[in-house]
C-alpha cells in the first residue's frame, strides 16, 4: 500500500475512484495536515493560501509525489523537494480557459472604461456617452508566455481582429525570442504578462520598459506580481505614461489596503481571481490525478511536472 | 446644384472631400436644422436622440435622401418618409464591431460577477474568490440576428469555445428559421438579440418565452427595448427564473430613474452605449457619405439601404 495524504476538500470527487493500491488519509484543517505529513508518500496538500502549504511540505519526511491544483508552485519550499527529488505534478491548463477569459474580459472592460457604467447603474443614472471608446479591433498585442494560457489567450483576441505577436522562451511559430522584443515595445497597443515567475522574469517590466511603451499602451501582468516592477509602474500610471495596468497580481498579495494602485484610475486590481473564476476545476484536476495515480503505479511519468530547480 | 443639409459636427470630415456639385448647408442646432430642412434634397440630421431628427425631417418638403449614422431608425416618421419615397441610408454595420466587443464583455462581466470587483476595488479590498465562476467555454448560445453585428459575435463567441445556433429571417447556413427557434429556448444558456425591431418583433420576448429558458439562462438585448416584454423581464428576474439580463438597451430610453431594473442585481444596464463605444464611427461615416455621393450622382444605387416600409 501506498499512502496518500489529500484534502478532504476532493475527497468526493477522488476517493470513489482510488485504486486499492492507495491508502488515503484525509484531512480537514492545516494541523490535520501537519500531523499526517510524515506518512505522505503521495501528498496533495492545497490551501487558498501558500503559508500554510510550505508548513505541510516542510513537515514532510518520505514525500515522493506532490501534487497540487495550482500551476505557480514558485512559494514552495523549493530547495527541499529538489534536494529530496520529489516529483512534483502542479494545475499548468487547469485554469487556462478562465484565465483566458478573464484576460479578454478585463482588456474590453478597459476599452469601454466599463467601471464607470458599473458606478453609474449604482446611482442609476442614464449614461449619454461612452466612458471609453477604444476598440480592441485593428490593436497589436505582444504576449509574452505562450503555454497554456497564452496559447488560449492568442485565438481569442484574434477573432476580435487583434494583430498578436508572441514571446516565449523558444523562437518558434513567428514568435519572438526571449530577448527579442527590447526595443520594440514602443509598437504595441498591449502588453500581456502569462509567463512563468523566474528568476530571469523578476522585474522584467521595470521604469525603462515602461518609458519605452505607448503613451496609450495598457500593461495587463497576468503572472506574477513580481514580474513587474510595481513602484515604477505607480509612478508610470500616477504620470500616465502608460494609459493604463490590468493587474491580476500584484506585489506582495493581497495588496495593503493603503496601498496606491487602489485609488488609480488607471489600475485595474482583480486580486488573483482570474483563476479562480470558473467551477470545472476542482473536477478536471480529481481527473488529472487519478489518471496520474494509474501512470505513478505502472513507473510511467506523472504530469504536468513542476520543476523545482527551475521554479516553473 | 444638389442642396444638402449636414450637421456642422461632421463638417471637418466631410466639407474638403464634397463633390462641386453638391451645396451644403451646415446646421448647429435643432433649431436652423428646422430653418434649412425645406431647402434639403439630401440631408444628414442625425442628433443624439430621437425626438430633434423626427421633426427636422417633418420640416422637409423636397427631401429625396436622408442619411444617418444610426442603424435603428424606426423612431423616424415611417409613412411620411414612405409615401414621399425618400431614399434612406443608415449606419448598418458601422458600429458592428464595437457592439460585438460590447456584448462579448458583457457576458463575461456577468460570467465573472465583474461588478463586485469593481466594488470590491472600491473598498480597497482584496476579494479571496471570485463572486463570478461561470465560464462562457463550452456554454450554448441562441443569437437572434445575424446582419452586420450578429455575423462579428458569432466567431467572436466561437473562439471562446461556445456554440453558436443564429436565427435569421432566412432559414440558410445552419441557422434557425423564424419560428424554428420556438420549444427549442430551454436548450440554450444564452439568448442574445440583435435583430432589428419591427412590428414582428415587438415583445417577441414575453412572459411564455422567459418561463421556458433555464432558470440559469441569460438573456442579452442589443436590439431594441420593445423587443422584451419589459414588464415580464422584471417579472422574471425578481423570481430569479432566469439568472440575468444584459440589457443594452431599454423602454423606454432613458430608463426612469425609479425604474425596478436599475436596482436589481441580475439586471446589468449599459445605456445604450455599446454603440457609441468607438471612436471610428464618424470617420466611417463619413467615408461611406462621400462613396455615396459619387454613386447618387451618377444614378447608381446608394447603401445600405433602410426601407421605411419594412422599418428595418
Amino acid at each position: 500500500m501506498t499512502t496518500a495524504v489529500l484534502s478532504a476538500l476532493i475527497r468526493p470527487l477522488v476517493e470513489p475512484r482510488l485504486p486499492d493500491w492507495v491508502e488515503p488519509l484525509w484531512f480537514m484543517s492545516k494541523e490535520e495536515a501537519i500531523e499526517l505529513a510524515p506518512r505522505a508518500e503521495i501528498g496533495w496538500f492545497d490551501f487558498n493560501q501558500p503559508g500554510p502549504m510550505c508548513e505541510v511540505v516542510a513537515a514532510t519526511t518520505n514525500l515522493k509525489w506532490l501534487n497540487s491544483i495550482y500551476a505557480g508552485l514558485d512559494f514552495l519550499p523549493l530547495d527541499l523537494l529538489n534536494e529530496r527529488g520529489t516529483i512534483v505534478t502542479n494545475g499548468a491548463g487547469i485554469n487556462a480557459v478562465t484565465m483566458a477569459e478573464y484576460i479578454v474580459m478585463m482588456m474590453l472592460v478597459h476599452a469601454k472604461r466599463y467601471r464607470e457604467v458599473v458606478h453609474a447603474q449604482d446611482r442609476h443614472e442614464w449614461l449619454l456617452d461612452s466612458p471609453g471608446k477604444r476598440e480592441l479591433n485593428g490593436e497589436r498585442v505582444l504576449l509574452f508566455g505562450l503555454g497554456a494560457i497564452g496559447s488560449l489567450v492568442k485565438p481569442r483576441l484574434e477573432a476580435f481582429g487583434m494583430e498578436v505577436v508572441p514571446v516565449r522562451r523558444s523562437d518558434k511559430d513567428g514568435a519572438l525570442g526571449p530577448d527579442e522584443w527590447r526595443g520594440q515595445l514602443a509598437d504595441f497597443d498591449w502588453v500581456i504578462l502569462v509567463l512563468p515567475s523566474t528568476p530571469e522574469t523578476h522585474h522584467m517590466i521595470g521604469a525603462d520598459e515602461l518609458a519605452e511603451m505607448k503613451s496609450t499602451a495598457v500593461l495587463a501582468n497576468f503572472a506574477r506580481g513580481d514580474v513587474v516592477d510595481q513602484a515604477a509602474l505607480v509612478e508610470a500610471l500616477e504620470a500616465k505614461r502608460i494609459e493604463a495596468a490590468l493587474l491580476d497580481v500584484t506585489d506582495p498579495e493581497p495588496l495593503p489596503q493603503d496601498h496606491p494602485l487602489w485609488a488609480l484610475d488607471n489600475a485595474h486590481i482583480t486580486m488573483h481571481l482570474s483563476a479562480r473564476a470558473q467551477t470545472g476545476m476542482f473536477q478536471r484536476s480529481a481527473d488529472r490525478f487519478i489518471e496520474n495515480l494509474a501512470r505513478w503505479h505502472a513507473g510511467e511519468p506523472v504530469e504536468p511536472r513542476f520543476d523545482p530547480a527551475l521554479g516553473y
